[in-house]
């Protein structure tokens, strides 16, 4: 599992068309504020497991930070070894109801292309990347 | 080399703050309206080569969705095989000559902490990544 973590004024998001593999979602989108914004991709081999060393590694950014919202935002293009879409979907929903006793959890739609608007913070700590595996969390070279 | 192209209504950016690797940067930032803004990790290994193949993927995809304004935005949190900042920061300014015969070309720091707004247009090709070695363009897995 690869995770893009960025601290932001805000994030906006308006579905505009399935993909064959888009999940129900009868919304059109919506706004967050001052939230910590997670962009996932789901990896082949990943489990609740992983699932569960993401959630840990969330909130301890979302601590340092000081966020009280999250959004879980699919996202296909940190990792060239996707999973199948039934289980990027199950993981998602797993890491939403982990979050959702500490957060205010928001969770955008897998399998939609969606228009959106964010705006990162910059302070140091409002752009950070991880990639979780099956033992390991790999902090990305770029924060060594 | 790992590229996400956002074709964007716009992308705004100001620097925050800067790290050991800053190049340097006098200005405090711009705006750039309707562009093709191109997230790049510069990886281990990459050359003069590879960034001339990223480039002629760029010039495709700007072509494909009519953008006369290409921003390229260094971006770590792309790859956890990056380069050393210096190869970076000379194959992205390799990069920006090259487009720049075409194009508006628009190039933000290397090595800062930055702010920024982004909106992405959110039709299908409006969001694409790609990854380059020596020889092969790989398109990423949720392009398949
Ligand atoms: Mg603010
Ligand atoms: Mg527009």
């Amino acid at each position: 599992m690869k995770i893009l973590l960025l601290h932001s004024d805000y994030i906006e998001y308006e579905v505009k068309k399935k993909t064959k593999f888009a999940e129900p979602f009868d919304g059109k989108g919506e706004r967050v504020n001052e939230a910590l914004v997670v962009f996932v991709s789901v990896e082949k081999g990943d489990s609740e497991d992983t699932a569960l060393k993401a959630v840990e590694e969330i909130r301890d950014v979302a601590g340092k930070v000081n966020a009280e919202r999250i959004v879980l935002y699919p996202y296909a293009h940190l990792s060239s070894n996707l999973a199948d879409p039934e289980t990027a979907v199950k993981l998602l929903k797993f890491m939403e109801k982990e979050l959702s006793s500490d957060f205010e959890v928001h969770r955008s739609p897998f399998g939609w292309y969606k228009a959106f608007k964010i705006s990162c913070k910059g302070h140091p700590l409002s752009e950070l990347s991880r990639e979780i595996k099956g033992e390991d969390i790999e902090v990305t070279q770029a924060l060594k």
